[in-house]
């Protein structure tokens, strides 16, 4: 099945965004075998949107919409498709509800605009959208598959998910199978040193590297016919991966390091306490992403000022005066103080410079150290991160509870 | 002149990176006043990207390639092009020059594979490259105007710059400039009801809604001759939209609200406290990305577990028995607390159910309340949001940010 994606919004035009919702779509098709030929994008304009569309169905007989769903005048994409494949748009009465529901929880009225969005095409399949207003639908027509998605990738990837795959699933011999090897600590040109032969003998199954944010992965791909068990291809090359890069690999698939991390708090009833300064809480965020961490994540307390790290912490005043408040004697104290002040079994600290300005020339921006207290004590270490402010955050985040995972691998009792 | 981008790359057809090129091309066109009607997205294949360049010649008078100039095989842009316009390549004598000099730089031998990338199509404007190997070229054609360009974007954009930009300022007449109004608060349907007149007469400027990560965005844009000051035709509109949208309106074109309420308190020496429950950090996160918060930005609490409420805030234990921590009562102990456990002239607290658990028929996923507290006391509001739990986090955090933005404007004193 060839496939071309038809993004639809003047703002791709007016580059005020990436078209990621393509980059999204292509790399999930990719995984499920479908090939993707073309992309296309096109402003918010119906005979331009019907011209694309003619162009499409010459050389791909599945194509994807993604935006022009929304309740403006402007949103047109189903509307221009309907029109297309001379189908007639009826009002989808379970749309209908969802969307009421969806304004009622929020106290709004629905407007005109809104109902409008749950008119679906004669005969299509309604794709629900459990994060906003707007259904998509697929449709099965002899000018070939249309499926037609909100812009939104937050709106767009779980629909995606949750019903296009499935769908598609169906059209296809064969099943694609893929795990992802997540892997953090080691670059990506050393991490395809230490698996290069694996890399060079690929075939079935196929071995991606990819660089993630802060992570890197290894993305292993097997291709069976239905019915055959694509892990008996995967496993043994992730068993191999696994030995080669060892505690380097946090995880497989949809993990993240807060989740991998929570996982261990919880199964060992381990109460956390983090005190941030330069990650400014980004730490307490990705681990609040976690559902079910409220039973390990005791608090969190972002000591941005001197005053909060001695009075919430007990960093003495001779500490920040003598090393400074970026210093391994300060990281230390903070998560001494955050074990001591909290009913936390373990307490990770972070505190460094994340600029623009406060860099010098003995602590320069970027600058970051990190310190594990429990029971037995405090240890720290000291990293020095690249990048902008939000990158700064970003990686030091990421590698604080990488630490936290990896001091929790060591101490297994 | 209507401009068509065509990346060439098979990687972007995998979905491994997003096509940025075109992004950053779109961005700069329409600043210079030239539509940009469509991208399309084609691999490395000889055919397709012929049919691709049949296609947009008959839509747009200038093409603009990306991608496909680099040294190995599959890199056949240049070769392509020149063969659709019926060009030969001719060895382009300052390019192979540059080209052995970065090699000899390097210390590198040059292969015979970079020695073809100075092979340029007969007649065609060179485009130096300073930070590679391959040129790029300008082909002023009788099909249109052909613009080759590389895809690396630390390549592309240098040469975009100045090379491109100076030829196609000559080219046009007109210069656009655009402005972006930022709005929270209020939902698209309901901003576009509130300026349907402004929308439906809109020549020059333009006006487009845009929904952004939780704000609405309108973006004026005025096209005008070269040396007419374009803020003439932009300004009155601005100023009656905001008439319009009132404290609403929270920005312009960069702003965030995290940025306009760092500004607000860096302005009037406002110190900040920050309690949060729910947000799990996501405010104190946000807040930290802007350089120079640490001046007004005391401490933020993410207390998670009633003993911290209780132990950080003292919040008491009877207002968390009888009304609960998700609660109008508990939020504004929070504020207060925060207020005076710390050296804050404002406190910002949010408690809610961010989920997927932990609902119930009377407190159901997404109740979250927010509470301001400052030396005149405390007050509280009650929002329901929709989604995920990531969701509900985000929009959380944007208008417990949005509370304190409009707390601010009324108490300006």
């Amino acid at each position: 099945m060839d496939c071309e994606i038809i993004s639809v919004g003047t703002e791709l035009l007016l580059g005020q965004i990436a078209n990621t919702d393509a980059q999204y779509i292509s790399q999930r098709l990719s995984e499920l075998g479908i090939n993707v030929y073309y992309h296309t994008v096109v402003g918010d304009n119906k005979q331009r949107l019907l011209d694309a569309l003619d162009v499409a169905v010459k050389r791909a007989d599945l194509i994807i919409t993604t935006g022009g769903l929304g309740p403006t005048v402007d949103d047109l994409t189903k509307e221009t498709v309907a029109e297309f494949l001379g189908l007639e748009l009826q009002m989808h009465e379970p749309s209908l509800q969802h969307i009421k529901e969806h304004f009622n929880r929020t106290g709004r009225q629905v407007s005109d605009n809104n109902i409008k969005q749950a008119l679906l095409p004669k005969g299509s399949i309604p794709i629900p959208n459990p994060n906003g207003t707007a259904p998509g639908v697929i449709i099965e027509h002899e000018k070939g598959i249309f499926i037609v998605l909100p812009g939104p990738p937050l709106e767009l990837q779980p629909m995606f998910e949750e019903t296009v795959v499935p769908f598609l699933q169906k059209c296809s011999d064969y099943t694609i199978v893929s795990k992802v090897i997540r892997i953090f600590g080691i670059g990506e040109s050393k991490v395809e040193e230490m698996v290069k032969d694996l890399l060079d003998e690929q075939d079935n199954p196929t071995i991606a590297p990819l660089v993630g944010h802060g992570d890197v992965t290894l993305r292993i791909t097997a291709r069976v016919r239905k019915g055959e068990d694509a892990y008996a291809l995967i496993n043994p090359v992730e068993r191999q991966i696994k030995q080669r890069l060892g505690d380097a690999v946090y995880g497989v698939d949809d993990d993240t390091l807060s989740k991998v991390v929570s996982r261990m708090l919880i199964e060992r009833e381990l109460k956390l306490a983090l005190a941030e300064s330069c990650t400014g809480g980004l730490i307490s965020d990705k681990l609040t992403d976690v559902p079910g961490i409220s039973m390990v994540f005791d608090r969190g307390l972002v000591t941005y000022s001197n005053e909060a790290k001695m009075e919430l912490l007990g960093v003495s005043s001779d500490t920040l005066n003598r090393f400074g408040a970026v210093s391994p004697q300060t990281a230390e104290e903070m998560a001494l103080g955050a074990l001591a002040h909290s009913h936390a079994d373990v307490a990770l600290a972070v505190t460094g410079i994340a600029g623009p300005d406060g860099g010098t020339l003995s602590k320069p921006v970027g600058l970051v150290y990190m310190a594990i207290a429990d029971s037995y004590g405090a240890y720290s270490s000291k990293h020095v991160f690249n990048g902008d402010r939000r990158r700064i955050k970003e990686i030091a985040a990421l590698t604080a509870l990488n630490l936290l995972r990896l001091h929790l691998l060591k101490n297994n009792d």
